[in-house]
């Protein structure tokens, strides 16, 4: 079953590596089929260099195993709550990737420094707050996933115009229309990490780009309006 | 039409990615026959994994397609005011590459502090202004040409002997005498902030070089008396 | 003897340049036969490229040569110490991976920033202290086991749990359950490294994690309640 | 003339582009045979991926070219400096290999912060003091070789105990028993002065190696007593 949606879900976990976001296992990607209410997701600890769309793992949104004989992720939680929330995204990757991962550490939200950051989110990407004792031996990838959508209400957020977050601690996780759009986000918030990082060296003091700027950058590339590429 | 100056602007195009200057499409060459009047540029948002010579897009000085079934990059009107301002210039080039954007992100020009800057730029490497709302929302494209205009009248620079810029907020822009040196000096603006950067980490306080060493290192390299090279 | 032994030793040796652990002959695996009491090591100075299995050396714990025509490691008298001490690990490796490295030269432990390092090393990776002359004139690498071990003892460190450390003003050694397992502690120490770095250039004054978040991440993966992968 | 000397050297030029120290034609290795007092060294400006054999020109110590129908590299006359004056040496590489030369233009020595540097540079690597403006304009390249003489004479440094040196506001020089070392040793400056680089940025105030720690890694590798490797 789902066998087009696994094969985009196994493509954009083996972007992982080769867009150098991961070590060893530390990501996952997921898909879903909205229709169905059906997610496909990379199943726990099997290495990128075997895996096959036979193994990905088909749940439903409560978390039920539907098909597949491995675990899922053991962030399966996280990505299910994210999809109950955020009703348009199509895809969900998580990684460890090392510039955004550095921020996250750090517990500082990323601000828009520059056009780059402008094209694909839409003000600073926020950090989450560290969650509490209770939440973290409760059900911590559930409220991993809860902390975020917490942290998109408080700010008033649009998910589709803010495709990434940095949860306090841990590591970023991206979405997107779809399991490749959530990587391509991933990799952009990697780079946009790593010059805000530098740029920051820099100039400690630099101030977030001009609203009207990134307006300009983000409508360019988004919304009935954008003239960038070629549609 | 204009076959070699394309199968040049498409082999300049694909060297961003070979030298590490671009992630996904961002980024963009084009060169101009000076003759014709006529530039070749990259369209927008194409892969540069698919790029061929026949998707390149061909423009007269005003921005009028003369032939091309693709839009061209959504940097055009940048690029045309360039050709247009600094005559002698027969290739342009803009990347996001990010030494060079985290320098522009924090708004600061990049002092000549070694031999290898003196090589090709002569001097510091200027950062443009903000663009004023206005600005941005009338011609934003046009106006950030402008912008690098306007920036070298003010700092009175010689565009051959100052081949590239850092629009504040943005990334680099780069020049050179065909769509190839463009690409070249690209690559040497990224080395030299990645090393400038690294230099002000070491001592915040370091120093320009001596106006005699830039000379010897610029004129080793350029005019009449270089003799640097076999020619 | 120790035929396959020596085939994972060897395996493990390889990947140090495969992960960019090492430069030139810069490191070294070994791996112990507990019920024989031999390690296998690899000798001194062999280039990676050029290494097989039958240059490896064998020797009991006192460092009597049982087989082998090259000289071993000169770390050796390093790994003998480690194997006597902990009880429990089967591999050993030493590189001077750069982030490492250079934790390790400025002579700070790497205190546990976020899960990444959760998910490995259970607490701050400790730094020994510096060597007095005599260690270093008399026996010089049985005193970095020594100290290693002494630095263990002090903050009652449990190696599995703990599965490295840096030497101060040298490098890290590493260990596992076995070579490969060492070399991969090794592989997530220096990630470890290079974003707890720029994680206190973002922030100077983060706060090591939780300690439930430690918890909760170390014990997901390890002991008897791990959830992690497909076991 | 001289077959094996210039098949060495052309393999020691080739090694620049592979261990990532050169872009474009920003490096060159000369090797020397003493007893016919003649030096091979790399044209100018010729590209690496072209380079063969027969382009290398054959130079007395005077400067006068002896074989080859290309000019040799502009930065000749340091070479012949350094041949003249550091009698044992038989190799020499200059290169602007990023993480040295950022310590160059910085005007810092580097400290022996650890045993990587200890292994290989006994003491503190040197930088030049900038040259003056009549040096520059009058005989540029071989004033550069003369300060690097003057600085190994004022520290008393033995160029076999100190293979390397930064040129203030430049680059690196490095040398060796012949060309292929003189590469080896370039490359171990850019590791270690990466790691340097670091180390203060976590610790500014830390401390140079323990005179004895000092001594027992360079001894280790060099001199009658010498352990490491296999002879």
């Amino acid at each position: 079953m789902l066998e087009e949606l696994k094969q985009k879900v196994l493509e954009a976990n083996l972007q992982l590596p080769e867009y150098g976001l991961v070590t060893f296992t530390w990501g996952n990607v997921s898909g879903i089929d909205r229709e169905k209410g059906l997610v496909v997701i990379k199943p726990s600890g099997v290495a990128y260099s075997e895996l096959k769309a036979d193994d990905l793992v088909v749940l439903d949104l409560d978390g039920t195993i539907v098909e597949g004989d491995l675990r899922p992720s053991s962030d399966t939680p996280t990505h299910l709550a994210l999809y109950k929330a955020f009703k348009d995204i199509g895809g969900v990757v998580h990684t460890h990737s090392p510039w955004a991962t550095s921020w996250a550490q750090a517990k500082r939200s990323i601000p828009a420094l520059g056009t780059t950051h402008a094209d694909y989110y839409y003000g600073e990407i926020p950090v989450t707050r560290a969650l509490s004792q209770q939440e973290i031996e409760l059900a911590y990838e559930l409220e991993t996933g809860n902390v975020i959508i917490e942290t998109f209400e408080k700010l008033n957020l649009d998910p589709k115009a803010m495709p990434g977050v940095l949860v306090g601690g841990h590591a970023p996780f991206n979405w997107g229309k779809d399991a490749h759009e959530a990587v391509h986000n991933a990799v952009v918030l990697e780079e946009v990490a790593k010059m805000a990082l530098h740029s920051f060296q820099l100039n400690p003091n630099v101030e977030p780009l001009d609203q009207y700027l990134l307006d300009k950058h983000y409508l360019r590339k988004h919304g009935p309006n954008a003239y960038y590429g070629q549609k």
